[in-house]
């Protein structure tokens, strides 16, 4: 099994079977901000969306629509969210997903619907329907570089990655760099496969994976009203073995996960956050979310400062875990142990050297349990300041 | 009923029975690192700690001598937390309590200690004891001002709040810009009244006052391992009604808080936040403390961008919370509404021109319940990024 990193444009790594555009609609400024992905055959199909009590319309229709396991075209819309929007933004979202199936043929319930952007206004809707007339002739076979750079918002680099299952192979694109705490998903996933898996398998490895990887991934603690991760599935490449494809799309998710906490808000460096020694996998990622989230040890990390007794704060912090006990655990900093041996002069000149690293670990181990999670984050800039207080309505 | 805010000299407002003693020990600089403030006379007190589980061992003493509902006296460190420090720490913290408690001659047992600062380096004990031959002979009345500044760290002001209670007087010190989102207490809050209030029913106001206050105010959502909010009264003063003390701690309180998250690391304006309609007390805090310690809109009032969409991510992540229904809730941003009711142009502008003030409220009805919250945080600026990048080891 071969993995290929981001950005790479070989179509003998298209699954086949996918066609997809993408187009600039106009919404907020000339860049791209339409995409469609659609498969030429019906796939099965499995999907995780924000839990937010603000989802909006277009997460709505998508749960909805991915019901039945079937799916077989994505519309994602980036620049505007379509979020508190009212009963206006839902048949707005109504209209696109279905004037997209009348264009492509297909029923209104296989098309998914995504969008991410500004929240609070609603789409220009003429603008957008006018410059859809005949998307359809537009497409591409695969696309997906397009598409990833179709979705982007503050991002400021495509997110795609690749890998071959057996015969079969698997493509995965991205995007997100703020509001950024996904739960159950996060701000647009999209994988694309032509390996046959059915349905409840599906549904099965994709939910795991997620759990294990998009949702491992904080840059600012705030959840998105839009996260949509989706994975269709179109068989054309025949069957494959379950644990070869779960750990493939581990892999691409993986990928894509670290390419989006490294292009955080502003982030100059990925902080990677080991944790064992726990008595649950819960414990472990709480503690890990807590020490990867705390805005202390992202700007103690971002000003390469050996702080890390701000480690031990957010450790510290999980005050409902009461089994932490600041007697058995240990934390390394860059692979120093910091705590509880006291560091040397030496150590900590080493440690000063390993934090102008562009990838930071921290490992900690709880010593009471066997579990263990990573989390992956990034520092906290001047930039990310600048950024968000400028992103204007 | 009088209050008085911040950094008033005047001693009529000082309760009688205190005497208290500001100094420079060298922990790090030439500023002043400690404080003594003692009672000429047994106090009954209460005292709130934090919950981390990395909490120090002035903590743990703290908290293990209050715990008969008697004090006659606290010392405070700043500049070191003396926190993941082992054994050595905790031995270091005892000493230099039976060394105070010696020298005034009272129980070691009524004497609280609180640090703050650095986490993870110890005391340079033999510094501190010889700086403090013959401290009681610097003893002043009152000198609460100084003492308001001995416990700054990176603080740029001193905070300190006085008030009248019949015949007597309450003041409360507070220190902490960072490291900030208090449970049970903040980085340091002293309290001391020459009012006589029975233990039992002390305990009860203060813990009542501290969870509505110091326990709703959030700078960076990093919960300190050394927060410690404390109460001596004295009696001095005679009987005063309860009603009419809970009500002047609690004034004293809400000062201090706000002058807290006005000084918050980098901060240039105060947030305050309300939630009403809600089904709880729980949830309405939840949802409040959600908005206040979002990133995005901490930059968004930063940046002075009506950028109120961020307002509605942030209540929408209160994933738990099932009965809150993005149907029911409306927004109000600086007193316009802007939820659900579409913002006019005029409206917009208007909302522009508030975001220039120093004090922004954010006004949420979940429309669910009878229940109120209020908590006060600051905007998150370029300022905190550099000041905790390069606050070093």
């Amino acid at each position: 099994m071969d993995i290929i990193m981001n950005q790479v444009s070989d179509t003998n790594f298209y699954p086949a079977g996918f066609k997809s555009v993408s187009l600039n609609l106009g919404i907020k400024d000339k860049t791209k901000d339409f995409l469609c992905v659609y498969s030429t055959a019906p796939c099965t199909a499995s999907g995780v969306f924000t839990q937010s009590r603000f989802a909006g319309p277009s997460v709505e229709i998508s749960r909805s629509h991915i019901n039945d396991g079937r799916a077989q075209a994505i519309v994602a819309i980036s620049k505007n969210a379509n979020v508190a929007t009212g009963l206006q933004g839902k048949k707005d979202a109504e209209i696109i997903v279905n004037f997209v199936s009348s264009t492509l043929g297909i029923k209104p319930s296989d098309v998914l619907i995504a969008s991410t952007g500004v929240i609070g206004k609603r789409y220009p809707m003429e603008k957008i329907i006018s410059k859809l007339s005949n998307f359809d002739s537009l497409m591409v076979d695969g696309g997906f570089e397009d598409g990833a750079e179709a979705i982007m918002t503050t991002d400021t680099v495509p997110k795609i990655s690749f890998c071959e299952i057996g015969n079969g192979k698997l493509v995965g694109i991205a995007k997100g760099v703020g509001m950024m705490e996904p739960n159950m998903a996060t701000l647009f996933a999209f994988f694309f496969t032509d390996v046959k898996i059915e349905g409840s398998e599906l549904d099965k490895i994709f939910k795991n994976v997620m759990d294990r990887t998009f949702n491992c991934l904080s840059i600012d603690t705030d959840t998105s009203t839009s996260d949509s991760a989706v994975i269709l599935s179109n068989g054309s490449s025949g069957n494959a073995d379950h644990k070869e494809f779960e750990s493939a799309l581990y892999k691409v998710s993986e990928s894509l996960v670290k390419s989006i906490a490294k292009d955080g808000e502003g982030a100059t460096k990925l902080i990677q956050v080991n944790v064992k020694g726990a008595e649950s996998y819960i414990q472990a990622k709480k503690v890990a979310k807590s020490i990867v989230n705390s805005p202390l040890v992202k700007t103690a990390v971002h000003g390469e400062d050996p702080n890390w007794g701000r480690v031990a704060m957010a450790i510290g912090k999980c005050e409902d875990e009461a089994s932490i006990n600041s007697e058995k655990t240990s934390i390394s900093f860059c692979g120093i142990e910091v705590y509880p041996r006291p560091v040397t002069e030496k150590e900590l000149h080493d440690l000063e050297v390993r934090l102008k690293n562009d990838e930071i670990s921290i490992d900690v181990d709880l010593g009471v349990g066997h579990n263990i999670a990573t989390v992956w984050g990034c520092d906290l800039s001047s930039e990310y300041v600048r950024i968000n207080g400028e992103y204007t309505t």
